[in-house]
C-alpha cells in the first residue's frame, strides 16, 4: 500500500550504483587491488586546497547563528552578488542576483525546471541519447514525458532533422548535456548555433519558447585547451543548471543552481515558477554554508589536469590494445568506448569476469559502447590496462 | 507557460515570509531597535560550542574527498548506525541503519513520506489545526488532498471524534506535529494513546494501515521538566520524521531524516519507496558533512533554557498586562496568544502599526490568536512588552 512508482524507484538501483556495490563486495572477497572499478562518476582529485581554506575560514571567523541559519528561499543574496557577477565576468550577459536559484545540487535543480516548465500532465521533454538515466526518473516525477532521441553515433552531436521531427505541440523543452555523461562529447558552436536556429523557428511556429534547459555539471572538466560554448549565447531562451559537484569535488555537499537570465522569455514567470518548483518540492535553501563556500570559490577548479593525464593514458593505452580510441572524449571523465562485440552488455559481462567493472552504454540508451569513469588514480589505470589485454585478446585482437 | 501552481507558490511569499520580509524594510526606516519582529522561527540560540568543534574536528581530520564525497542515497552508513544505537538507547525498539533515511531536513523528510505513502491521486493526510501552512503544500506537491481538522482550543490536544469522522477510504495518513508549531501544545501520553487506538481500530476496519506521520522538529523544545512522549510507542506504524534544524541551531544546514521502525507494517516496502520518493524528487543525498556532524552530535542540543527563559518573561509580563497567558506553550518556542479582538488579522494589523510583529492564527487555521515566535534575544522582549502594554491599552485593557 505504497506508492508504486516511488516503490520500484527505491527498491531497483541504478545499474551504475549495482555495479559499483557489487565492486566493494568483490574488493572485500578478492581484495580492492584485484577490482578494476570504472563504474560511479565520483571525483577522485580531492578539493582545491584554497577551498578547503576557504572552509575553514568561514567556520572560524564567522557568526554561527548567520552562518548555519536559514537563508532566502533562492539563496543568500551575497552568494548570489557574488556568482552573477563571476557568470558576468567570464561569459557576459550581465546576470544579476534575481537570476540564480542556488540548489541543492544538479538533480534539485533539473527537478524544480521540469516542475517549473511542466503545464499539464504528459508534456514532452526532449533528451538526446546517449543520457544520464536519472533524466528520465526527474522528468517523469514531474508528470512529463521523457522523449529520447537515439544517438548519433559516432561523434554524439545533436542530429537536428530528428530533433525538428520530434518536436511537438506537447514540446516544453529540449535537455542537453554538455560535457556530456556518458559520451564525453562537447557540443561545437556550430551544433548549438544550429540547434539554437532550430529552436527559434520551432518555438515561432508554436507561438512560445521551447526552452532549451542545459545540464553543465561536467563545464569544466575539458581537454585540449578547449572551452565549453555558453549555451545561452547560441539561444536565448537558455536555462543553465549548474552544479560545483565536479568542479570542487564536492558532491555529497549538494550545491548547484539554475541560472534564468534576463534574456529568457517570460524571465520573472519561469524564475518564480522554478522557486515555487523548490518550495513545492521540499527545498527549503541550498545548503547554508556551502552555498558561502562556493560564492567564495566561484572559479577554482579542483587540480582537474588529473583527469586529463588519465584520459591520455587511456587514449594510448586501449588504442595499442586494439581497442577504437579514434574519438577520446572531449570533456568529462568518462570514456564512451566502442565495444569489442556488439552485444555491451555481454561484452561488459566478459569484463566483469576479469573483475573489471564498465557500465554498458545500452543503460545510457546507446548500445555497443561501454562507460569508463576513469575518475580514479593513474595508477589503478595503468594496471587496468593488463586487464583490458586480456580482454582484447578473448576477442582475438 | 509555466505551471500555474508553481508560478504561484513561487510568487506569493507565505504570511510568515511576507512579516519578516516587512520587519527587516522597516527596520531600515526606523532602525532595528524600534521593530519588534517575532514573525519567523529562526533559532536563536547558538548551535553547541561542541558542535562547533566537532565540525572544525571534521573538516580537520577526515580524507576532504570521502567527507564530501558521495553517501549512499540513504545516508553514510556509519552516521545511520551511530543514530539508531542513540534512538535505541533512548526510545527503545531496537532501530537499525536499515531503518533511517538521512534526509535534506524535515521538508524533505515529509515530502519523501507523502510522495511514498500516495496510491493514487485524490488520496488523503488528515492534518490538525492550527498547523504549519506548508504542511498543505507537501501533501499537494505529492498528488495528494490535505484533510483539515478544526482546532480543539483552548488545549489543542487532538479532537478524537472529529478525526474518527474524518477518516474514509481515501484516508493514507494522519499528520501529527507535537510540540506543535504554532500552538506549542505536546500532545500527552493519553491523548496519544486513544489516538493509536482509534487509528487501529480504523485501520482494522480499512484492512490495511493508516499511517501516522510525526513531525518532531521541536521534540527536544519542552519545558518544566517534561520529555516529549514517543509516538512509536503508541502506535506501531508511526513514521517520524526529525530534523536537527531547532535541537542544533543549524536551521540553513538542512538535516533531517526519515524514520520507518521496524515495527512498521510493509516496513521494507514503505522504506523503499522513502527513498525511491527521495530519488524521484532529485535528493541524491543528505549533505554529506552535516550526516557526520550530526551524528556525532546526537544528543546534544543548543542551550534551550534561554527559550525557557523567553517563555517565562512572556508568561509573567503579558499576563501582567491583561493577556491571557493562562496555557503557556508546553513546547516550541512559540507563544500562541489569544487576540484581544476575534479577528486576528485586525488584531495583528494593530500590533503592526506599532512595529510589533505577529502572525495571525488563521494563517495556520485558527483564528482568534497571534502567534509569537520568541527565539529573540531575552532583551528584545524585554524591550517589546511595553509596546503590548500599548496594544493592551488599545483595548482598554
Amino acid at each position: 500500500m505504497v506508492s508504486k512508482r516511488c516503490y520500484e524507484l527505491g527498491s531497483a538501483r541504478s545499474v551504475i550504483r549495482e555495479l559499483f556495490e557489487y565492486g566493494n563486495r568483490r574488493a572485500g572477497e578478492v581484495g580492492p587491488e584485484r577490482v578494476y572499478d570504472f563504474s560511479i562518476g565520483n571525483p577522485s582529485v580531492p578539493p582545491p586546497q584554497a577551498a578547503l581554506e576557504e572552509l575553514e575560514r568561514l567556520i572560524r571567523d564567522s557568526d554561527p547563528l548567520e552562518l548555519h541559519g536559514y537563508t532566502s528561499a533562492q539563496g543568500d543574496l551575497a552568494a548570489r552578488r557574488k556568482l552573477a557577477a563571476g557568470l558576468t565576468a567570464r561569459f557576459g550577459h550581465d546576470y544579476g542576483p534575481d537570476d540564480l536559484y542556488l540548489t541543492v545540487g544538479a538533480a534539485a535543480a533539473l527537478c524544480c525546471v521540469f516542475h517549473a516548465l511542466t503545464v499539464a500532465p504528459g508534456d514532452e521533454f526532449i533528451v538526446f541519447a546517449p543520457y544520464f538515466p536519472e533524466y528520465k526518473v526527474f522528468i517523469e516525477g514531474a508528470g512529463a514525458a521523457a522523449v529520447i532521441l537515439p544517438p548519433k553515433a559516432p561523434d554524439f552531436q545533436i542530429d537536428l532533422d530528428a530533433l525538428d521531427a520530434a518536436i511537438g505541440p506537447r514540446t516544453r523543452g529540449v535537455l542537453i548535456n554538455s560535457p556530456n555523461n556518458p559520451a564525453g562529447v562537447v557540443y561545437t558552436p556550430q551544433t548549438l548555433s544550429g540547434l539554437g536556429e532550430l529552436l527559434r523557428r520551432r518555438s515561432g511556429e508554436l507561438g512560445r519558447p521551447i526552452y532549451l534547459i542545459s545540464d553543465e555539471p561536467y563545464r569544466e572538466i575539458v581537454y585540449d585547451g578547449k572551452q565549453t560554448p555558453w549555451v545561452p549565447d547560441h539561444y536565448a531562451d537558455a536555462i543553465v543548471c549548474y552544479s560545483w559537484s565536479k568542479s570542487l569535488s564536492l558532491p555529497g555537499e549538494r550545491l548547484g543552481y539554475v541560472l534564468v537570465g534576463g534574456q529568457v522569455t517570460d524571465h520573472d514567470q519561469v524564475f518564480a515558477a522554478v522557486a515555487g518548483a523548490g518550495r513545492r518540492l521540499g527545498y527549503v535553501n541550498a545548503p547554508s554554508l556551502f552555498q558561502r563556500l562556493c560564492a567564495a570559490c566561484d572559479g577554482l577548479t579542483a587540480d582537474l589536469s588529473i583527469y586529463a593525464e588519465n584520459r591520455a593514458l587511456l587514449t594510448q593505452g586501449l588504442g595499442a590494445l586494439g581497442y577504437d580510441t579514434s574519438l577520446p572524449p572531449a570533456g568529462t571523465f568518462y570514456y564512451f568506448l566502442p565495444t569489442l562485440e556488439p552485444d555491451d552488455v555481454a561484452f561488459c559481462q566478459r569484463a566483469k569476469a576479469l573483475d573489471l567493472l564498465l557500465v554498458p552504454g545500452s543503460g545510457f540508451g546507446a548500445a555497443g559502447y561501454a562507460r569508463l569513469s576513469f575518475c580514479v588514480p593513474t595508477p589503478r589505470i595503468r594496471a587496468a590496462l593488463e586487464v583490458f589485454g586480456k580482454l582484447a585478446g578473448e576477442y582475438g585482437r
